[in-house]
């Protein structure tokens, strides 16, 4: 088969441990035959004019022509000014929803072992409307935006996917006895995407009352799907259940089947370049990506060997409480392929 | 010693099984020869003119003027536009933080056995403004106030408190990252009253991660402050590690001294009147108020007295696995006091 074949993907490795856990991820994809051609972007160090950001309009053009990315932690540059990285990405390219599955690793041990959750985060209005002012010396306000489109489409891909996932159940989650209006209107999207799926069970749970189900019984709950701040805090609590963001996925969806799949935690630059960092996280999140291309089968191989490795603990490193060397892990994991 | 000795602190029963829990306090109370007479209310079930809320001013000159109550679960009435009974009371008598002790109760299992935390909640503003609109239709906007006064007097209570009480540690928990002008404002007064307690460290969370390291390991935090919503959501988090709200306590404070204890639970009108509920959250609230009032005597005897009979485990309500009434649970911490 000739490279006519091949899916072209972006990838940016990004900063930190990022090359190191990119380079895990590409060897893997290729021990398993992935038919995916990387485009490598680093995003820039200087603020590209075109875009007003450190994201290059190359790297955005990339991902629009690809439709499909990777993406490693982005340091955001400091300096008073400069939006996120992760945040000029979401909004450029239109992210509307945040995808978090977040389930037990077998043999990897925390206080939980029952967590299977997907959580679905709206991703680019609420509390990040980036809105602020001075009303008075001492007196702030910041405004949080909801808007129907936005709230449908989110809660349309909540349904989709726990439709096409056979998931059972879509709980709602807000705030709406206090902000009446805003997740009030928020509810009122899900309640009339939710009627055009019967099948799917469908909750409102408020997000004080999620936050301690969660704790005392993940079990309790799905698919989750909420305004993006509840989102940003339901799924790192989530992450924690099952043992941080070292271990976690995450696909964002944008407008125009666009899909960046990312690792969310830090770009650990105390650890950078040491070979001690932990791929998982992007490696899982590059799982997802191969999941929404329909390259299942390869998914599975690769999440299997994630899995099977993590779960005999001879090869872990040190966030696991191992002492692996990433090269080694991701050896490891290519012989479990 | 005459009745001119007693505390005269308000009284609040509240709805469903408020009655119920309330004479558990009131019993217990007496047993403890602990000096205060109630002054009882219940708020009403028609808005007060002079209020324009269901919350009568009767009810309201009563805690101004003892200082000190205590409050069962209010349900709030169905129907638009009226406020709940919690919030109002918040609102008229500017209780401006809420404290939450938060920990492991010995005996009574739970995933977490090193809880020990405390969550001081501003009560005032924030996400919980009220201001909300239309901007267009399908476009809705909610304003959070943040305002140095508010943030300056919440930060003071915590140090004062984390001082008070022997703590190590005030986390301001935040996301300044996104809400720069709002929560940075929050974090800047924390700041403020940080270098006038160099005995008491300080540290700024971010809430996202604040939650992952919750679950992961509590025994990370001490005393955490933070605005509105951010407290409303961690404090039932912290609640689910512990078992829930049915065993953790709660104490506004006001301005001019003011102390309102509360169960934070609802009102369980399915099982009010049959003997069911578990007073332990009330309870506890009583042993805060009896703190607030430096009757720490009284406070430990009923503390251990409710701790033992959980520890026990003979005595515990269905709430907690047992199949006590209350009752039953109310005269077997009577027996230890
Ligand atoms: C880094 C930060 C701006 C970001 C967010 O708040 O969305 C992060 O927490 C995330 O979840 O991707
Ligand atoms: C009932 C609700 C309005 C209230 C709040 O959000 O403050 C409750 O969750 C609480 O924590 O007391």
């Amino acid at each position: 088969s000739g490279t006519s074949d091949l899916i072209r993907a972006t990838l940016f490795p990004g900063d930190g441990i990022g090359p190191e856990i990119a380079s895990s991820v590409k060897e893997i994809f290729n021990a398993a035959d992935v038919p995916i051609e990387w485009e490598e972007h680093y995003v820039g160090t200087e603020v590209d004019p075109r875009t007003q950001s450190f994201v290059t309009w190359e790297s955005l053009e990339s991902v629009r022509k690809n439709k499909v990315g990777l993406k490693g932690p982005m340091a955001t540059p400091i300096g008073k000014g400069h939006r996120s990285l992760n945040l000029t990405l979401r909004k450029e390219l239109n992210l509307y929803a945040n995808v978090r599955p977040c389930y037990s690793l077998p043999g990897y041990k925390t206080r939980y072992d029952d967590v299977n959750l997907i959580t679905i985060r709206e991703n680019t209005e609420g509390e990040y409307s980036g809105l602020e002012h001075q009303v008075v010396r001492g007196v702030v306000e910041s405004l949080k935006i909801i808007t129907r489109q936005a709230s449908l489409r989110v809660a349309e891909y909540a349904f989709y996917y726990a439709k096409a996932h056979g998931r059972e159940r879509v709980s709602a989650i807000h705030k709406a006895n206090i902000m009446q209006k805003t997740d009030g209107l928020f509810l009122k999207c899900c309640r009339e995407v939710a009627e055009r799926y019967p099948e799917i069970k469908y909750e409102e749970v408020v997000i004080d009352n999620c936050c301690m189900m969660l704790v005392k019984n993940p079990a309790l709950f799905d698919v989750l799907v909420m305004p993006n701040l509840y989102g940003d805090i339901i799924s790192d609590l989530c992450a924690g259940l099952i043992g941080g963001l070292g271990l976690t996925p995450s696909l964002n969806i944008g407008e125009g089947g666009i899909a960046l799949a990312e690792a969310v935690h830090g770009s650990a630059p105390d650890i950078a370049g040491k070979n001690l960092a932990n791929p998982t996280a992007l490696l899982l999140s590059a799982v997802s990506m191969l999941r929404h291309l329909d390259l299942h089968d390869k998914a599975d191989r690769i999440q299997d060997a994630v899995l099977k490795t993590i779960a005999e603990g001879e090869y872990r490193t040190a966030d696991l409480g191992g002492s692996s060397k990433t090269s080694d892990f991701t050896k490891a994991i290519i012989d479990h392929l």
